[in-house]
């Protein structure tokens, strides 16, 4: 093959036995025999008759491009595992070779176990074969419903984030990560590589990264496959691995290749491991790869209709797509089944012969049912310390300041100290900025880059990650969440939409995953959104934007929670809440400058529980009110509050009632959501009939979108962010987007029926204000104090 | 430094002369001033008094650490633009690096051209210095308002994609792209240093990056900076580039080192384009690259309280926090101020002294005013072909069926064939998957790596770029419109969540930018979304999502745009409507499989021009109707006709009117959307009072939102995607959602008012139509002919 640059290549090793060597070979066949069978095969699943058309599926979805290699990597590392006994995961990097993953979960018997209505006889094969991507069966791809797999594969770009993830506190787990030279052009990707700068030897398991050069994407070569190998293996050794490379298309001459760099790759991971717990070595090491350079769709048709096939990108779907029609592409179908010789696999009952099933691991050391491909099986409950100790005492509510997330800080160091083995907090260096620097009492960040005098809290124990990608953030917690262990991502708000289409693909697969008995529940992962819109008066437009909390509104109900804590002892009763959740994506969104105190300890929590209701200390209103003044997020709160203190103050026989919102999905009638309040209990806090002026932290139109079916939805009247941003003031901020105090007054008095014409002075008055406060800021650079240092009850 | 790695470096050479270091030298010194001015400073602009507390910001927001970087390079790179009349821009990676910017800016003239309120006097180094991080000032971050800049600076990670987006077709212009090396750990940075695959040295300009290690991120080391030299010496060059390493401390040193450095990238470029374009060397050039090694914070102060600052991470934002209060903190920013002896800067009115401002370029060619950094002022209009000309023939609406994107894809290649200089087809390897393979008739895909035997249209000159990133398409992209030319952007629909932050920014650059007079408009940026949720036959939930259009509409209306092409004529109509637009971000969604036709190309036309409107030829209702059927996509539009042929042949007297709305942002009032139908434009349209079935592509809820304010908005019924996905056939994907026609049928039925009982026969036929349906289905593995074959007429 012209790719094959065969000058770098050593001579054939001979690492396996002709015996060893023909039975390894065998198990590839039959997993390349139930990978087509899957593809194609709506019956005759031993081929015991000849192919005809009504044995063929009539829609051919699926990829068989990357699947013999995926399979060949499964077959080799199962013999590692049977010679070493070694604890391995594999992570498939290319999920759309799910045919792959599905075969050899069904060659070890997991599959049967799992899903006892497909056994290990011809019957079995059949349905095995049908059900793949099919109405009513399983996905194309690799998916939550294929054992062994701890992500959805039909996103690329995350199968070595994920496979880090899953690695950290595994001490005695190997982390096989299968990636795709395609997947490789991706950025995560690309940026993933450098998780080895965070993997420590003595506390975490390895990954194998096996960089999968298979050539071709859907109709493209790919970058990696097409570079000089001097300049690729300069790459890798430049993102600090030591590439191991196996090439060819010579079946047996692959086989000894990769059996004796698989060994080699063990070895030098033993060994790394040993030198680093023994102490004898203390630097960074150097893991090794693998590099396998083998054509797409490899043991599959070489030519199809005068097109070369095996070996390029027209092998990465179906490489006969008419075999329904087509008796010349049925023939070529069933040759190719053939080619594998299936009698040869199966005995006449579609049973693996013995000697086949004998290369399978057992029990849990099985890839396909390793417990950490099932996190929720080795979950165990954080230890968490009583979140009230951590209260900050409120004598008097919105009258002192605290910082909401410094409070949590020193919640989540003792969080950390507490569960030295199953607990990690994720930032993109932004956990001080964010701070949460308490945590820095009790950990260090994680580090095995080289260090210099004055670097602060790095170490190689550490369990705060930080480093630059949201990408990797997330991966790494999503795979050390889909392992069975517990975190926290704290992010900017705004860059949090870096990660989007992550945050979808785990919602995507905690919905699926709940629907699986099998998948056992894991914990929830939990984003602390902060450094938000309304406070970013260091860095302007492009740090404002609050709209994850929309994208995640549009994902299932029952995986989707949202908190928007008001002050510091509700972010601690959140965050409390949160931890012990399973199975969701929590987004708790707080403030981390100085802000008013509302709630004392017994009071969040009574909030928290119901999680939303009336602040009576700041209301006028004793029964029915005239208007409600509603709120969500710690801004909307204060300018709520600031507009109720001058509505108590200029229109005292004005019937307010504040009412402030912590769990957003309790607007939702309990139809929609399962936090949703009763519309009953709704109505009695917003009424039937009267204005509501909702002051929201995100863009206004969630508001309306939750409580669409409420009885007085027409008179919910949202403000919030409506896109109008810049370095600015705080209270500039708010007054460009209509959020203020004195905006919201004059929304009251617009809107109460009756009061325009008793309120006009007081209208005014606002109007004035407003242009005050504008005035005041753009000469002095700062917010006029008597509005910046406005406390409740305070003239 | 401890980082400096001394051992790797050669002695320092001696590029510039005394008089030519000292000169260098002082135009960086004026830089740093009016940084550090920009930063502290109010009033007091020369330092002809003391320095008061008056004098100084009461809010110190901005970012010292990378700026002196910033302001280095520059004035390095105006030496090599005097000395070789080079055409050069300047892009910011570490865009918080913002004073920077505007200093150099100011330095050679160009702000004050733009900004005429701002002279080149003390005054206007007041008005320079007040102005930034103030309100009603500058943002703190390069931006828009930046002359110079291209991009917004406050997220991180694509410069390098943005450079190389300025480069191609640029064959004069060489893009200096400095890189943070806190940027440098972002996904789409790993994956863009790649782009050199793509760049081609004879019909592309040359894209020069500048790694600048300063160490140091927020708050941590940074990965690239803690690498040993050698590791990330053969990290650069195993991704294609030839560094030239630049380190210290000492200015005098850097400065020649520099000097030196920038020479040699600069030869090398122009001999690598002098062997490509005389055809001397075809295979792909290595391209020079330059390693900057500098403190962070370098010349600000050393150690600030005792605690280190200069050349390590607490410089970054204000190394003197409390200079207004604090008399220690004032008397050190005073000297620091003063060391860059800013009367040998500037004279007596505050001008720079003219022996500097002659190191300046002049014109065009200062990075600050050159043209393709204001793309819009060197935009040429498309020469787009008559998309008539492409148009498929309807004889009668939806009875034949063509491939929307595959009718598009013969006028793309025409738009290739016309526009061989300024029109680019990005796509993460999805162009021939997305059916526009007709462009392959006229142009390759950009390949400047290896190719073999059997490559399918590869080439340099190839005018398609495909990489499996969604980052790269589009970053190159942004570059490529930001500096004047045009492009289309495909996409899988669910995967465009991919770049959901970089939309988001540039949303929000030509937010701002359309505010700046000076900034004159590019084109928009085009997205086609095609593989869309509806037909994801192959991959299943993992490629189902449709929220993109959600995440759009929260941008500012006056640039977001999203058109749902019901079929291929209206796809025609729609792409050349968008590739003539300026400006905006348009988003088309379209279908790639065999679909309907409903509109030949005049009646597509004139369906386009108002955005939507009664189909006729679909409706029984003449006059007033007893009931909309709205669509919107071209999958609903199929189900709601195959309903409405229902409705007319069971319920023959029922008024059915079927409304396609193509420009989905026409439902909105003009007061929210220059698009929006005016009201009673609206209710002729949906009525005031029968009930609407709106059968949408997306998540229901953005209809409600966009028809909230409408008069009959509480009877309009949504059916869309509710996140119920999977691997099945189109008609099951569609009642899995209750989107298809037996359901539209039912939901008239139900909100008819006297429907339900004279119609409860056709209702229970309906219902056991969806569960034949479903049955025939997970039977045969595709849905019944029936349904999949129905045409508008035929029995």
């Amino acid at each position: 093959m012209s790719q094959m640059n065969a000058d770098t290549l050593a001579p054939v090793p001979a690492v396996l036995s002709e015996r060893e060597l023909a039975l390894i070979d065998a198990y590839w066949r039959a997993a390349n025999y139930l990978s087509v069978g899957q593809i194609y095969l709506l019956d005759n699943p031993l081929l015991t008759e000849p192919l005809a058309a009504e044995h063929v599926k009539p829609r051919l979805l699926g990829h068989w491009g990357t699947t013999p290699g995926l399979n060949l990597i499964y077959a080799h590392l199962n013999r590692i595992i049977g010679n070493r006994d070694a604890n391995i995961i594999y992570i498939t990097g290319p999920g759309h070779g799910g045919p792959g993953l599905v075969a050899n979960a069904y060659l070890e018997g997991t599959y049967s176990e799992v899903y006892t209505g497909i056994g290990e006889d011809a019957e079995g094969l059949r349905k095995l074969f049908r059900q793949f991507s099919f109405p009513g069966g399983i996905p194309s791809h690799v998916a939550a419903q294929t054992p062994g797999s701890i992500h959805e594969g039909g996103e690329l770009g995350y199968a070595l984030v994920h496979a880090y993830g899953a690695a950290f506190d595994n001490p005695d787990l190997v982390v096989a990560c299968v990636i795709g030279d395609g997947e490789a052009e991706t950025g995560p990707l690309a940026a993933g590589w450098h998780s080895n700068k965070f993997l420590n030897p003595v506390r975490d398991g390895a990954v194998l990264p096996i960089l999968h050069l298979n050539g071709y994407k859907i109709a493209n070569p790919t970058v990696l496959a097409r570079l000089p190998y001097a300049e690729l293996e300069s790459l890798l050794r430049g993102y600090g691995y030591r590439p191991i490379t196996v090439a060819g298309d010579e079946p047996a001459s692959v086989h000894q290749q990769l059996a004796a760099a698989f060994d080699e790759a063990f070895d030098d991971i033993e060994a790394i491991q040993r030198a680093a717990r023994s102490g004898e070595r203390r630097e960074r090491p150097v893991w090794p790869m693998i590099v396998l350079r083998t054509p797409k769709g490899w043991t599959g048709p070489a030519v199809v209709d005068g097109n070369q096939v095996e070996g390029t990108w027209r092998s990465h779907q179906v490489p006969l797509a008419e075999t329904r029609d087509n008796p010349a592409h049925r023939k070529q179908l069933e040759q190719w089944l053939r080619s594998y010789r299936p009698r040869e696999l199966f005995d006449d009952n579609g049973k693996l012969r013995p000697e086949l099933r004998a290369l399978a691991p057992t029990g849990d050391r099985r890839m396909s049912a390793n417990p950490h491909a099932n996190g929720g099986l080795l979950l165990r409950d954080l230890d968490l310390p009583d979140f009230r100790d951590y209260a900050v005492p409120v004598s008097r509510p919105a009258t002192e300041t605290h910082e909401a997330t410094r409070v949590l800080g020193r919640y989540l160091r003792d969080v950390i100290r507490r569960n030295p083995d199953r607990f990690r907090l994720m930032g993109p260096d932004e956990t001080a900025s964010n701070r949460l620097g308490a945590v820095f009492e009790a950990t260090d960040r994680t580090w095995l880059a080289d260090t210099v005098d004055g670097d602060d809290h790095l170490s190689a124990e550490g369990r705060v990650m930080e480093v630059l990608s949201e990408h990797l953030c997330q991966g790494w917690l999503e795979g050390y969440l889909l392992t069975g262990r517990h975190g926290v991502f704290n992010c900017y708000e705004a860059f949090v939409h870096i990660v989007d289409s992550m945050f979808n693909q785990h919602a995507k697969w905690l919905s699926t995953s709940r629907e699986l008995p099998w998948r056992r529940p894991i914990a929830s992962l939990n984003y602390l959104l902060t450094s938000h819109v309304w406070r970013q008066d260091h860095n302007g437009a492009s740090h404002q934007d609050p709209g994850f909390i929309d994208l995640v509104a549009n994902k299932r109900p029952e995986v989707v929670r949202v908190y928007l804590a008001p002050d510091g002892n509700t972010l601690l009763s959140v965050m409390d809440h949160c931890l012990r959740s399973r199975d969701y994506v929590n987004v708790i969104v707080a403030g981390k400058q100085p802000a008013l105190a509302y709630l004392d300890i017994d009071s969040a929590i009574a909030h928290c529980s119901r999680g939303l209701g009336i602040w009576q200390w700041a209301s006028t209103a004793t029964g029915e009110p005239d208007v409600v003044l509603a709120c969500a997020g710690d801004i909307p709160t204060l300018e709520t509050l600031a507009a109720a203190d001058i509505l108590r103050r200029e229109l005292p026989d004005l019937a307010v009632r504040v009412v402030n919102v912590v769990d957003i999905m309790r607007l939702q009638p309990p139809s929609e959501h399962p936090h949703g309040l009763p519309d009953k209990e709704f109505d009695a806090l917003f009424t039937s009939d009267k204005p509501v002026i909702f002051a929201y932290h995100g863009y206004p139109w969630l508001i309306h979108r939750l409580t669409y079916r409420r009885t007085n939805h027409h008179q919910i009247h949202v403000r919030g962010f409506k896109e109008r941003g810049t370095t600015t003031t705080p209270f500039d901020m708010v007054m460009l987007n209509d959020l203020d105090r004195f905006h919201l007054v004059i929304d009251v008095i617009d809107r109460v029926p009756g009061l325009a014409s008793r309120a006009a002075v007081l209208r005014q008055r606002m109007v004035d204000a407003r242009l005050a406060a504008r005035s005041y800021t753009r000469e002095h650079g700062e917010d006029d104090p008597q509005i910046s240092g406005w406390a409740w009850g305070v003239e």
